[in-house]
């Protein structure tokens, strides 16, 4: 049984506190960590933990595993002190927005050997992990390009985009890390551009809304990644992989398989609303991915370096698109 | 190069002559015969042929094959003219509403020698033909179920309906050959029921509407056949045969291959508005086939027994439903 | 906080506990009763419940509500006694082969007034539920034919057959159900045909394999169901509706979307392979229906009276397919 | 009645005869020119017409128009003669390879007046079509964004890839056009990277087999395309636009609508085999509106001026792979 610390009471750590609660018999939810007083409680009450300060949570030898589900400036302290008291870290993405301090982080897991898994958790959906498989095992024979649909239903408020690091670190990051995971294969050069074409609030905070990524990786493959803030349909998530042999799509999931046939058309559910409904399998086996990882040794799926990685290459396509040229890496 | 009579230059007949042009070098359109001498004209004039009486058409011995695509209460006439005089004939479905007549002809067709294809034409539909390829070629093991759904877009007018013989005769005819065709096997009892639901004007004229149709063959397997008079989708012409080791579905044809993806649902064309659309590519295969059968001596993939046999199997459906219970055969 | 006897530790007795126990707070397991002993230990110490005797359990005031989840000869009893007892009742179907018995169930819950629902667990899937939504909020107009698909992946072993009550009441059971659900209608004729096509060993168990049923209903409308106990593509369950205005239909569900382009064909995955992995969703929104039908006190969804109407049709199939004749209601 | 000289006997050649000999009392062929006298002797005497040379062809005041579909290397002189003459101009693709000469066919072309319409098929694709006029009529208002998919079945034979022109004047020229029809937008700036994937012998030739393009428009919106010599499932058209309000996708066309279920997926076909075969539509649709063109003297849907624009895209883009950086326009 292990004891677990959250540390974030918000929309993702409520998803994480779930799906421990699922984890009957293996994991167990203690202390619950918020700066929002209301919210930690309310949450420590909903699973019979307790409400805790992270100095005090961290103190707890029993507690043997920490989430660090909270805001994106508290990660790296959080990785630090977590790693230092000898926790077992699932840490929400990014590990930073600065790749100077994440390269601290990564070092100082690395030193001392803690568990520790970024929540990349698109590698946990079910249609990619079965893609993947597939893949790997060779249906299509060696993949030549991939192609990355990544669109949200709308923008987040202003005021979030400002401090989101941009659209590159804030929504391409996942993007950065699936090619790597999907590919197995790294960026030789990248190419980015973009427009602001959704909200002209946007650009006025220095962000842009559409934007197209050329990644050339190290065996010549090629890799295409479109992303917008606004998909009026839905939540857009797919990809397709072209291979020797053939090709392997990843399609949206939909809400149910009704199929309506009137005088107009032949029409289906649209795709999932957002990231919970579409992820919530994958959250569910991330967390008992975590599980394996301490219980198992197994290496987590998704390491500290896949961060890192995935921040270097935000950066970098930051640096393509601001300069109007290809980076090469 | 054959040289063709045809009989009837109404929507059918128009088909037809289209078809007959496109074996340019292989058949040519010599008469046109209608009751309706403008458009006996009007075709004549597209196509280079000459109006004639079906007496004079017959007399021609340049004329080798006739097409009978003028209205039912001909057809049994043509036949026994058509063989008479040695032609090879493509007659439209029904034979007759009168079993008795349709069997005369079929015998004098026999006796003739004569080449004689009905117009079956979904046994050319490139979508059937591929299903029913594949089902002899095994791929899902031995045919067990098959369910057929038939609907048209709309009804035709009333006064047709009260000439038509009846839904069975004239919708369900199709059904009853496309099901002995898929299976190589026939009825050993059929039970049909039915309602007027669409428009009282139907039942008013002694017709239904709306029929379910189930028929046990000899090798004990079943048949479930759907029809409606009004599918507000378009034209709804599909099945699916149930195998020891699968299922094939045959599925809907659609304009364009346009899927839109808006806030309220992804959707996709409709299908074909109706017959004349659904089974372009089949009219036009069936009169290549035609062709092959008086070239090469093969078979005509629906012979006049096949339309007798449909027929039958209509007169039986009537029967049940009038009478409310199931016939054996 | 509703305290919960279960009856049955088996395969569906598992999937209602773990729905139980993800109702946190709401409702809690506190008996296990099975006469396998082992399972119901086992039970017992994943859900930090108890082993107890039906009777032992039933005598618990605390306990509120029972879960009928053992085998079918076992179900009318402890109706009869949990009603008795003034508990809410959770009944797997079938009520009970014997039509007489489940009637005598009826009458007893009636007369107690105790919440009692039937575990047609069809009427809570997403899919369905999403259609029949869509049916009666007039998308499609008035109904005209219901077409249901009703496949398993393969036969039970030979003696569950020879216990079942037949195909009729042990699968059909639940087409029965959905189209008076689908419907808002009731049966006026009924006609079942069908044929040993997948094993012998059924046939010499004196049952039947596939079943093409037939029924008409009160306001004239047509219903077809296919059944088989074998489709070598997982579980089939689909439905369509025709209506005045268009066609809905229900199709299957599929572990992951996946789409595979090869030189051969472009597939993607069968459906899921049986009930548990089809209707996981269904049973999980069954039991929160459960709950809420015992605390707000509204109307079960699936009543004793659903399951002897379902019984009843399943008596006047079996009837129609013996006798050969259509059965009138 | 237009009568039609046919420069080139080959592949495309035949399709744009047999267009001609549909369009029955419309159009008629006059004159083949090939400089394979077997070819064009064989085509003649399929279609009454007769073997000329190219002058003679054109000193023949009855033929008001002629068709282009001889080697990419004739284009050029073909076009000017042709023009010089006073006829009306049906030139496949590419104008030329060399910029100049392109040009200078197009100023030829407008000082004469003469109809010229170059032959970009997919402009008349009954898919293609239909979304652009959807996208036209703002279905998804605003169009944002715009990926390509176009890859073919398999490589050309090395010789005719040393011919040419390279990937991005004989296969992406197409896609240069399309995205400009489909936004009536203008490229402003263009970057191009590609691999050798597929056979290193393309590589030996100084060409690439896949290729990845993204183009930023005068609006700001963005374009990918994806392109490979090489699709194992055949031939690959496919392309989304994503709108303010929503997503347009033109798919795959496919031989039948028949769908296997099996033990291992659910199948249907692969996409169409090629170009002749995907585009046999439209290019009937593209010979009506050239005689429409002609006859009613509206502006050619593709003109000369949109292939200059085509190649000067090509141009860009090579110039932008070799020296790995973006092109300004």
């Amino acid at each position: 049984m292990i004891e677990v610390a959250l540390f974030g009471a918000g929309r993702i750590g409520k998803i994480h506190a779930g799906n421990i609660a699922g984890l009957r018999g293996q994991a167990r939810l203690k202390y619950v960590v918020d700066v929002d007083r209301d919210a930690a409680v309310e949450m420590a009450a909903k699973y019979r933990a307790e409400v805790r300060t992270v100095d005090a949570a961290l103190a707890d030898e029993a507690v043997r595993a920490v989430i660090i589900a909270s805001s994106t400036d508290t990660h790296a302290d959080l990785i630090q002190k977590a790693a230092a008291a000898g926790k077992a870290i699932f840490c929400e993405k990014p590990v930073d927005l600065d790749i100077v301090r994440a390269r601290t982080c990564a070092h100082t897991v690395g030193r001392t050997g803690v568990v520790c898994l970024i929540g990349f958790q698109r590698r946990y959906d079910p249609t990619f992990v079965a893609l993947k498989q597939r893949l790997d095992a060779g249906e299509i024979g060696n993949a030549e390009m991939l192609i990355i649909t990544s669109r949200d239903p709308g923008a987040p408020p202003i005021d979030y985009i400002g401090r989101s690091g941009g659209i590159f670190k804030d929504m391409l990051i996942h993007d950065f890390d699936v090619f790597r995971w999907i590919l197995n294969d790294e960026a030789a050069s990248i190419y980015a551009t973009g427009s602001c074409l959704t909200d002209p609030a946007i650009g006025g905070a220095g962000d842009i809304d559409s934007t197209a990524v050329t990644i050339r990786t190290r065996h010549q493959r090629l890799v295409q990644i479109s992303t917008s803030r606004r998909a009026a349909y839905g939540y857009d998530q797919r990809f397709e992989v072209l291979g020797a042999k053939g090709m392997l799509q990843a399609g949206n999931h939909k809400p149910t398989e009704v199929l309506a046939h009137t005088a107009v058309s032949v029409s289906e559910d649209k795709p999932e609303p957002f990231f919970l409904e579409r992820y919530r399998a994958a959250y569910a086996r991330e967390m008992e991915h975590f599980l394996e990882a301490i219980n198992e040794d197994v290496a987590p799926r998704a390491t500290i370096n896949d961060g890192v990685k995935a921040l270097e290459l935000a950066d970098a396509a930051m640096r393509s698109w601001r300069e109007k040229r290809v980076i090469e890496l």
